[in-house]
């Protein structure tokens, strides 16, 4: 191996999502450090040969790169806010649940007691992770994402969004509206295919060619919403609202849950009333950027 | 051409839909009889070799197939139902927008004629007829679909459901519903994302990416729903929901419209509070199978 492959790491923060880092990059053959505050959690990760460190302090001396891990931004400000921990040149990925204001936060807070700062969100379980399957953004300063990348790559994807550290949080809960959404979507028609007799394998192709397709649009729907001009070249908001009202007058008919019908409905009519009938889709990204009641 | 290509057909109803329907019969190389209230409808099609039948009557006597596409249900009772028109020994299929209900009521009602009857939906704009990506929906007896499923390909990628003619209509409304979720859901991430700077553009390709991956999760979920059995292999409810909490949150933080998060939270909740907070997605199938209130 290599240096580059050889770079030593430190993973503070042992839970489940933690010790599956850990363990990709003692697997990938990074000399890994780890700490816990319930040292049992790294019982297992040290017999696969990683170095137990008895404080946060020795642990981010141990290497020049740390990856943070923790329930939450407070837990993780406690940790590296000990009267131990030396931030000074070291580089820390932060890779915990947060917001983005947590994250541009935290990169401030660190960034002035001398470290480099990374913000990053883990799309993925965690017997994904050290897989391709398992995306990771990352955001910040790239030249420290660059400088370390080789070492992330034993993690999985991993992915650069740009120099605002809350970009890592804000794709990832973006992307997690996407899959929720797409699931909402095709358990609204598998409930009503269901009324039917249809069982839930044989509409599930349906609905993946549909939702496959749909992505198909979003960059070039994209350019709209960058120019700011909604021509209706495929279909016009007052003709979509037509099929939008068949679709509640059937799941109601059918018997099944309405809500999320409506919702759609909902926003349509507010940007028709806003006067966007005649223009196409995307427009309603007016109805979607404003709290409901502004 | 042979006698197959040769079929010829009726179209009942030049609205955008039907002129485009009968168009891409005439270049197929199809005899097409045409009718419309408004008879200057048709004077574009007549040039182009349609014939004009005076009455509908006169229309459906033209062909063995006839298709109509009108307004709505009732407009096309009104028309079949008329006293010269004779329905017995026809073939109807109907590319009306409607619903289930509506679909199943007019099979009875023409096959009470001595018609046989298809029901349709066309997942397409007028200007894709004639084209690979025009998806036309039907379903009834599956021998009259095979009897003209060579003719109907004029139209584009037809497709048989099943004999329930209620069938093309729910397939219609429930990939409806996805292609809105779809756009919804890259919408509430655009929203998100520009509040940071991000242009449309930049964020699509990942919206993209995400939709699509989710879309080849759906069969294998279906299997879940179908035996009833929805073991957290991937993540359970009650993890998901802290993660929901997260969307809504950012949303709100960062100013933008937050109906969307809120509303798949809520259906997570009440899956949760019924007891399903162990177990993994696809369980909301039960919240989405029944209305609100019950």
């Amino acid at each position: 191996m290599d240096s580059t492959t050889n770079a030593p790491v430190t993973v503070v923060g042992l839970g489940l999502m933690g010790r599956a880092l850990a363990g990709a990059f003692l697997k990938a053959g990074h000399p890994t450090t780890v700490w816990n505050r319930t040292t049992s959690k790294s019982d297992q990760l040290v017999a696969e040969g990683a170095r137990r460190a008895p404080t946060v302090g020795d642990a981010l001396r141990a290497s020049s790169l740390t990856i943070i891990c923790v329930t939450d931004y407070q837990a993780m400000h406690e940790l590296l806010g000990a009267s131990d921990v030396e931030l000074d040149g070291t580089m820390v990925i932060n890779l915990t649940s947060g917001d983005s204001a947590q994250a541009r936060a935290a990169a401030r807070w660190a960034e002035q007691r001398g470290a480099r700062y990374l913000d990053g969100a883990i799309m993925a379980i965690p017997s994904a992770i050290g897989t391709a399957e398992a995306v990771i953004l990352h955001s910040g300063p790239q030249p420290d994402f660059d400088a370390y990348k080789s070492t992330l790559d034993a993690l999985g994807t991993v992915t650069y969004l740009g120099a605002d550290h809350g970009l890592a949080s804000l794709y990832d809960v973006a992307g997690l509206a996407m899959m929720w959404s797409v699931l909402n979507a095709w358990l609204q028609g598998t409930a009503m295919l269901r009324t039917a007799g249809v069982d839930a394998a044989t509409y599930a192709p349906f609905a993946r060619q549909i939702a496959a397709g749909v992505a198909e649009w979003l960059p070039g729907y994209a350019e709209q919403i960058d120019s700011g001009s909604f021509p209706a070249e495929v279909s016009a908001l007052e003709t979509d609202v037509r099929a939008m009202a068949h679709l509640i007058e059937e799941s109601e008919a059918v018997g099944v849950n309405a809500e999320l019908p409506k919702l759609i409905k909902a926003m349509a009519d507010r940007s028709i009333a806003a006067g966007h009938g005649g223009e196409q889709y995307p427009v309603l990204i007016e109805e979607f950027s404003k709290p409901r009641d502004s």
